[in-house]
């Protein structure tokens, strides 16, 4: 856990379907020191999970009874995370709503099991496969860009790791990177080290990462030009 | 996919599995325009796939000479998405390596079956479901960190929602950031405008988004004093 999501405030959390992600997130709740119930129909995975949560319950959820003896609607958020059968997580997300719970973060599985959840009344929708598999793609097809968020449809920050020989040991007045690309250089990384005030002066070594803000066509244009070599 | 990932090369890619991550990749690499083979043993699975990459087989990749034939080990890269029959999982990277595959990247279940996989070869290891409920659970635990980088170990890039009203209507200037949290303000999104050249005395609306860089504490106590109203 980022250090960054650290120091808050308890609250509690209902997990319902321990799978991959049920269980990574009941695993990141725990280390955030967060309650958590987790909640799953087969026992021998229920019994996995004592050790970890606060509480671990064999259960249906797509019953409305056994919902409504755990108190979903009192938990200040919910974790929908069934997968394969794609019924009872409607049923149980349908369930948490009408007894009251605030927050209900369902995964769905394609576009229209996230389409009924939404008409259902589901707060979030999740589906981590799909952009873990994006981000994945993305970064296969751009591995010299190591990172990167886009603040709107038009402008991205990205972290470009420099591997062209005609960029290393060059300043950044020497490299025109304001003229020629139009971005603003953030940060530079060198061998893990951080600068956050880059100056023109500040001269490029190989494979550092140089952070940049900058409309995505410009970014783009840079960070092929950083490593064309 | 980000316009940034666009007007690559073409490279050929295998993806073995097609559970929910395997056809996400398959999709995303679609969508970028290369070439894909996509293996599944289960026959059902195959159908849905024949319109949308460039060629799909039922096979058992678990088995050498089926991987011969299809000459697995001529792919640029190899995606092993198996999940739950993990030894499927095994066999197929062992045999990806031993057939010359150069990129053989692999879903692994859980730390044990990652460190297995790294033994034998795999070239890359990623654990999709994990890392997507790490960031889901950051995002819930601090929902004003629209997005954030790490950058290294001490220093985080953050986009943060303002709401606190005591920030809002103020200049940067006469918010101190500078001299009061040690960030410097890369970047502004009001309203869906990004503003990469924020100015002294430019002035703070409610949900403006601020992206700051600096050290991660100073970054958190920047964002606690951003949305604490
Ligand atoms: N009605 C139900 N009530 C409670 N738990 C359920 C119910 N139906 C299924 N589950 C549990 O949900 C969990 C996740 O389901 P499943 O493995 O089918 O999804 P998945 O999409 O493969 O998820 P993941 O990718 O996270 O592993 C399983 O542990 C299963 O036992
Ligand atoms: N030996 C094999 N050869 C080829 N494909 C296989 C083999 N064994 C399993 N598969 C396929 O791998 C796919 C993914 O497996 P499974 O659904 O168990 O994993 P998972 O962890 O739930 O994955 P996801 O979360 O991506 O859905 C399935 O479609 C399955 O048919
Ligand atoms: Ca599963
Ligand atoms: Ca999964
Ligand atoms: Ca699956
Ligand atoms: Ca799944």
């Amino acid at each position: 856990m980022c250090s960054l999501a650290k120091g808050r405030q308890k609250e509690n959390y209902a997990v319902i379907g321990l799978g991959q992600f049920g269980a990574a997130i009941c695993q990141s709740l725990v280390e955030a020191n967060q309650e958590v119930l987790a909640i799953d129909i087969n026992e021998e995975t229920v019994n996995d999970f004592t050790n970890l949560v606060t509480r671990a319950v064999i259960a249906d959820a797509s019953d409305e009874e056994t919902l409504k003896d755990l108190a979903i609607g009192s938990f200040d958020h919910v974790f929908i995370s069934i997968g394969q059968n794609i019924q009872a997580s409607i049923m149980a997300t349908l369930l948490a709503k009408e007894l009251g719970a605030k927050d209900v973060i369902c995964k769905a599985e394609n576009e229209s099991h996230a389409r009924v959840l939404e008409k259902i009344g589901a707060d979030q929708i999740v589906r981590p496969e799909r952009d873990m598999a994006r981000r994945i793609v993305f970064h296969q097809l751009q591995p010299n860009i190591v990172n990167y968020l886009i603040l709107n449809d038009n402008v991205t920050l990205a972290e470009v790791k420099v591997d062209n020989p005609e960029f290393v040991g060059k300043t950044l007045i020497e490299l025109e990177v304001r003229n020629r690309y139009h971005v603003n250089v953030i940060a530079i990384t060198s061998d893990g080290h951080v600068n956050i005030s880059p100056q023109a002066s500040d001269v490029i070594e190989l494979n550092d990462l140089i952070s940049v803000v900058g409309d995505t066509n410009d970014v783009d244009r840079f960070n092929r030009d950083a490593n064309m070599g």
